[in-house]
């Protein structure tokens, strides 16, 4: 990857919190707040996690501050005495923590609102720096701060994630904008991509980025079995909606290979496609376990769309739940291609779905056998259409195994749902939803 | 939380990769490593993540390879030109780096055992420090590296989490524990409860606490539904022992509401149960779309104790895979305790399991009405002793909802399944079994 370019504003994020140095909790606000800014055209320099203690956070601060135009830390804002990053910040700064009553008119409503008796400790979160301001929380006590000296800007955030990250969105963000520290709209044009290699996404894309070579920069990022192209201007050569053209213009060499742009994932991808087509989808899985299932009801408004689904370890649970016939266990086991499509289609034909997608196989460690060793699948697709099955094999460990599976069967409904838009005579079969 | 002794060794760690910092990725090696550290009575003092550029590494390097005890790097000593880890921290340690043989033969066996060509980028990993010592990599072909000055340690470890994780637990910790700067056995008791709150968790046992008082240290952890207690000795005052017979009696008076000793999550803990009665578990859910079924999945050797089970979205899918009578989904609706037994017993008697494990609600953001607003949520258990039904409320985000209605339901499995023990003359359902 490019190495950071030196003239661009830095930033640095300091979490803290014992719980990530033992290793309890994991640092989601580094993805959250790094995938924040590279949307918006800039890139955190650095991370750093220290603990709870007094010393610590102000030697870190202290050094962050010195050497970075934008700091943002997470977390020790809250009521108990372990919260302490508000006043030790406030010494470094050599700012006076004033009480102000609109915070606490806004905390003491809260507790209103959840019908709650308010401890009198929660009235520490009602100071913010002298000449500071703050970041109204709409979904806890603690605001956030915000601090700016000069050229630099301080920005001090709750800990909880749902608090942080629409501050983030809502408010860090565009202020940070209209300071000019980093881009108001996305800053590259995104283009997914499913079922093709990095490099033969490269070679295929290549003639194009060459027309646009010195205001052009691209940059790859390929995982488990998906590979994402992002476009953007290099020193102002291209405008949003030439990088906009130019990945239209990819997106048509890629043909089926293109997933779509922005970041939706290969189940949303799906489920708009669902959706916009009025079917419905069933799935079956065994040693995926589930992920096929929940890939599509953490989707909000799943019913509109998704049946169901069954996760079949026993073979009584195949026949049952899915009628498999038990001649078909039998002569071909339960990792083949025949149980693979009598899962897809018995899915789809019990829950009344118009598709239905199986996957069945050894994810290892054991399992397997000469025929079919660990990291063999069968996935199998039902369709008005028809029903087909594939057989695919992954190296790696379990848990690599089940995502490639279940990202290569989530690609392969979305290769078959491009198709409907040509035969609209299908009728959509009609079944009962309930409405959560 | 209590601040880091002083006295204790420093460890820092320094995660290299720009995927972390744009968000691409979550540091995983921040979770994984200060957990081990923990468990051996060392604590992780900082985590610094930075980008792959050369300078940004050596200055990050200078500073915690003069302020820490024992510093780990991770990512950067791969084969390709963005991998420079290596070569950046010769350079600052002042030592050479020199080709060592038996490094080339390892990643040349490597290659030959998968039978794939080895491109000669991959010679550069075969280089150490002049004074160092190899990490030998078990799953991979670059070596991790050791390097010791004075009473100072570098290990500097590869990337990928498969090959990191073994390196660590089987060569770094063992030898770390062997210079004294860790426990080679865990430091701590960790009693692990559930159903049980944490005040109230402290109120019970804190008659025992007193009695060992000067020499015993208390940390409670609370998440979603469980709560931690993990005993330590202070200042040598009590062996592991003695330890392990206070934590017993803790046990001893929280009854039902103890869960385990150690790591072992609750779904683990029902697994066990349910193999060592020789018991089958099968499981049916809406809201929570396919997380129950996954716990137990995600278990090396599930078919052993789970049958399988169903996720219900749609109406049509709870009667045609549970026969969930259609009258109880006109009369009472889908989110309702009559629903939820008829799942439960459902998937039990369809699956030939002996539990049925059941949860229907509403998770949110959507859904609700005004007898069962969002948060509620309905389990159902069928046992060989009846089936019973529990309403539960919860506040919180989606997420939040889903992940402790699961823990909630297993929790309720758990407490079923340790009357079993006094219930030896139920016989065993004998049902077909898969092997993966």
């Amino acid at each position: 990857m490019s190495d950071v370019i030196p003239s661009q504003p830095t930033f640095e994020l300091i979490t803290l919190g014992d719980e990530l140095l033992l290793g309890l909790t994991a640092n989601g606000h580094l993805t959250y707040v790094g995938g924040q800014l590279r949307r918006h055209g800039a890139t955190l320099t650095r991370n750093v996690t220290i603990t709870d203690n007094a010393d610590a956070i102000a030697a870190q601060f202290r050094e962050s501050w010195a050497r970075a135009q934008v700091v943002i830390t997470t977390g020790g804002l809250g009521p108990t005495c372990d919260d302490r990053t508000r006043e030790v910040v406030a010494a470094v700064l050599g700012q006076e923590l004033v009480f102000d009553p609109e915070i606490e008119k806004a905390i003491r409503d809260r507790f209103r609102t959840f019908n709650r008796p308010m401890t009198e400790n929660n009235l520490k979160q009602a100071y913010r720096f002298a000449d500071g301001e703050i970041i109204p929380n709409a979904n806890g006590t603690a605001p956030g701060l915000w601090y700016a000296e000069g050229d630099r800007v301080l920005i001090m955030l709750p800990g909880p994630p749902n608090e942080l990250q629409p501050m983030i969105t809502d408010q860090v963000l565009p202020r940070l904008a209209k300071l000019g520290l980093l881009e108001e709209g996305e800053s590259y044009v995104q283009l997914r991509t499913a079922g093709i290699g990095e490099s033969a996404l490269e070679t295929l894309l290549q003639p194009v980025f060459d027309r646009h070579a010195p205001d052009l920069e691209v940059a790859f990022c390929a995982h488990q079995g998906q590979c994402d192209c992002r476009l953007s201007a290099v020193n102002d050569g291209l405008n949003h909606a030439e990088l906009e053209k130019i990945a239209a213009e990819c997106a048509g060499l890629l043909g089926e290979d293109f997933m779509c742009f922005g970041h939706d994932g290969l189940a949303k991808v799906c489920a708009d496609m669902l959706r916009k087509a009025d079917r419905m989808l069933a799935v079956a899985e065994t040693a995926t376990g589930g992920i096929l299932a929940s890939s599509f009801t953490d989707l909000a408004g799943a019913t509109k769309f998704f049946a169901g689904g069954a996760v079949c370890y026993s073979n009584q649970s195949k026949m049952q739940l899915l009628e498999v016939p038990e001649e078909i266990l039998m002569q071909h086991g339960a990792v083949s291609a025949e149980n693979a499509v009598a899962m897809a289609a018995g899915a789809a034909e019990k829950l009344g779905a118009d598709y239905g997608l199986a996957i069945t196989g050894f994810a290892g460690p054991c399992g397997g056998n000469s025929e079919n060793p660990v990291g063999t699948m069968f996935l199998a697709l039902y369709s008005p259409q028809g029903v087909w099955s594939k057989r695919l094999r992954y190296p790696g460990p379990r848990p690599t195994v089940k995502r490639r599976a279940v990202n290569a069967a989530l690609d392969w409904l979305r290769r078959e749902l491009m198709k409907v838009k040509n035969q609209p005579e299908i009728p959509a079969r009609s079944i009962g939803l309930d409405d959560w």
